[in-house]
């Protein structure tokens, strides 16, 4: 696989739930947790324009692509889908016993996936509509920490390697400190 | 290993950089996903009593073992901490690539680890107190994504097939609804 070729598998976030005000910070963390771990967009419900601005002028700094879009109904997004639904809920079935399943249904297919993300009280018909509801353990933890594991295992730790397109700055790993590049004059220079 | 044993390797996530209002939803998150996700306690930095009451009260509902303090001062904690310290931060060393030894030096081991998470700012001393500076990706996200992802690899998804014991209720994983069930009753039945 090219190093810059998307990840197989075409994932997008759909978050719901969105109180405005109360939160505007989870939310914006999990669409950045989309875009840092190989989903290729983010659809935030509800009055979540600031969320949908920060995660846009990150991926303007740190590369792309990666689109999120703030939209109003969820409800036809659901019902229209092509492609398979995983609502990630902690009452659902294990992850460890569906991602196999789910992994050869979206992985190496041309079929988009569309990952679930509620906040307090998700609706009865997201559980009936999903493919599969799954639980990163069935304790009550975070929403953010649920779809950083589902993604990490759904691609096999591919994510992590992925490289950037139309990045400003590039953060180099480093043992100790922080040392942060031009990326576009890297580009230039190699 | 018998179900109810903990996981090999005593890991004490530490939450650095809380601001009172503006964090309790993030430092209440961190401090369930690092119980979720199988460290055994977690010490929260600052006026962090409300997200310590909020995880105490699920630990008392959904069982442990598991520890929340609030405390103080961190600087002594990471000066004197007896074993190994992995501060998670975008600018450290890919998590792909030290994970193995970070490992090797804690499961399986006696020596405990304490798992450094901050919030904007951290100070440099961190860094340089830090056996490992460990990034989930090099990219801006979210602490609780990042914290969730180290876990499940550091335990290489053991944390995820972990029971609880002394819990009130326990979820039934299910395909499609929610079941919830009385888990002292359960356990007089069997």
């Amino acid at each position: 696989m090219h190093e810059n070729a998307p990840l197989s598998g075409h994932v997008t976030v759909l978050r719901l739930g969105h109180r405005p005000g109360r939160d505007d910070r989870m939310t914006t963390h999990v669409a950045l947790t989309a875009r840092a771990l190989g989903a290729e967009r983010a659809l935030l419900v509800g009055d979540t324009t600031g969320a949908r601005d920060t995660v846009r002028d990150i991926t303007d700094r740190f590369g792309g692509p990666f689109v999120v879009e703030a939209v109003d109904e969820w409800r036809p997004l659901v019902r229209e889908w092509e492609g398979n639904v995983v609502h990630l809920t902690m009452y659902g079935e294990r992850v460890q016993d569906v991602e196999r399943e789910i992994r050869a249904s979206v992985v190496d297919s041309e079929d988009p996936l569309l990952v679930v993300v509620g906040s307090q009280k998700v609706p009865f018909e997201v559980y009936d509509a999903a493919d599969w509801n799954v639980a990163v353990t069935n304790q009550p933890h975070s929403e953010v920490a649920g779809l950083a594991v589902f993604l990490d295992r759904l691609f096999e730790g591919r994510e992590l390697s992925r490289e950037w397109d139309d990045a400003d700055k590039r953060v180099v790993p480093m043992e100790t400190g922080k040392r942060v590049v031009d990326a576009a004059s890297e580009t230039v220079e190699e």
